[in-house]
């Protein structure tokens, strides 16, 4: 098996899928693209991310559809020979490995991905060829899977700029809870209480507000598919956020600081434990 | 009573006292600092933000001292004859209006404040001279301040580049408490969940969990005491998002995804209602 992506097949040209193809692009890689939406698969060839799949095999095919439809996909893209190697960039990876699984596709030549990369907006035409740069991007090989098809995939993610973290399925589910599916919800929930404050409030408003409930911004129906491909993990995260703030206001409420302080202690201790951007850190 | 501030006295040579300063300074003000802490007031002379207090009187006193101590400091300062008006920038409004009134203050020439400013660091070396620039800037005038003094106060608001905000006390309190307060205990809360993930979970973090948890870093103690000085109206918001995160967790367990899309679309109506940053209103 070549070692190199000369060919790349990306299904599904949304966001993600338009930026990997713009960054294999400038790496001279032959893109093809492929969406259910024409429009799609137009823009992000206008914007230089490839030519429309017509059937070719490539060396990798990119499966960047919603996570419930990665299973599906994956089955009917090795029944047509698509690629000799398939990832996705599902947000979760348990459940479309199981689907995979249960739909009989070929576990050996599917390395599950997922690049810890986004923006509010979506679509092609938000699309950037340095979407992943610096960023993490999780891999979860299998058992089963060949060493072969790691490598190609993990070519694509040092192409892409992004640095490749291996982790287990199940652990991969649980760390995104706690670091982007939970506090998309908290934001969530922030952001929320803020819907019936009046003006004046809102009026002194500063930059720690806008950046506690950035990401509540989000597509509702998008996270809604996330969060219910995650929900067990999510629920376990919440659930002690809750007993936080809840013994919080009771502590507000008895006039018991000490408790608060251990709280505002304990979340200076634990964004210490954030790396920073681009972090350094290689997986 | 002259209309101009030709001569101000700072009060506490922190981060908010000094950036005022030099804000001042930059207008041509003549500026006076005064500390409980000698090498403060140094460094911020050093700084370029005045020169040390030795009871010259004020057209303007700004008391930029921790909300608990500001009624004394008022009282004291009055005593004194230190200047005609005199304003304050504590996060908190009730408590210091009422320690005043306790104390005997002259509540006609006392504009109680509060700008909406502040960064990660603390100290004279931190300030800057644009630290308020665009920033809402509360002042809240009860039945009996001075038309004169109100007119001053936003003479030096309007100096340093911020609008103000015109609030009762309760509503300024009331306010903060869902647009300050409370988020930065969400923001701990969220953070202090990350303090026992693994090493995995955490090299997964993105930009979204960055900017949830920034304002987490903040100094406990500083922020010990402006919740306490605001525990109550911050308690109510708090109980409002505990409650809305334990029912998402609970939805999320029983397979019931309206609720959660439901407060996900509360959030986005939430978002949208934070006015931009350097906000075009005026107040």
């Amino acid at each position: 098996m070549t070692v190199t992506i000369e060919k790349a097949l990306v299904v599904g040209t949304g966001l993600i899928g338009t930026s990997v193809a713009l960054a294999l692009r400038e790496r001279g890689v032959a893109v093809y693209l492929s969406d259910v939406d024409a429009r799609a698969v137009r823009l992000a060839g206008d914007l230089g991310a490839g030519r429309e799949w017509t059937g070719e095999e490539a060396d990798l095919a990119l499966i960047a559809v919603p996570p419930h439809l990665v299973g599906e996909r994956l089955a009917d893209l090795q029944r047509r020979g698509a690629a000799r190697v398939y990832t996705d960039v599902a947000s979760v990876k348990v459940d479309p490995i199981a689907d995979a699984e249960r739909l009989g596709c070929d576990l050996s030549s599917y390395v599950p991905g997922h690049p810890l990369a986004g923006r509010e907006r979506s679509g092609p035409s938000a699309a950037r060829s340095d979407l992943f740069l610096g960023r993490p991007w999780a891999i979860c090989p299998g058992a089963e899977t060949a060493a072969d098809a790691v490598r190609l995939t993990r070519e694509l993610v040092s192409s892409c700029g992004a640095r490749a973290v291996t982790v287990e399925a199940a652990e991969h589910d649980a760390a995104v809870a706690l670091v982007s599916h939970a506090p998309h919800v908290v934001a969530s929930a922030m952001a929320a209480s803020l819907a019936g404050g009046d003006d004046v409030a809102l009026g002194l408003s500063g930059q720690g507000l806008r950046d506690v409930t950035r990401i509540a911004a989000g597509d509702p129906l998008l996270w809604r598919r996330i969060l219910a491909g995650n929900a067990q993990p999510v629920a376990g995260v919440l659930d002690r956020i809750a007993g936080d703030l809840a013994a919080a206001a009771s502590a507000l409420r008895s006039g018991d600081l000490d408790e608060v302080t251990d709280l505002l202690r304990r979340g200076v201790a634990g964004h210490g434990r954030i790396p920073g951007p681009r972090g350094a850190k290689a997986g």
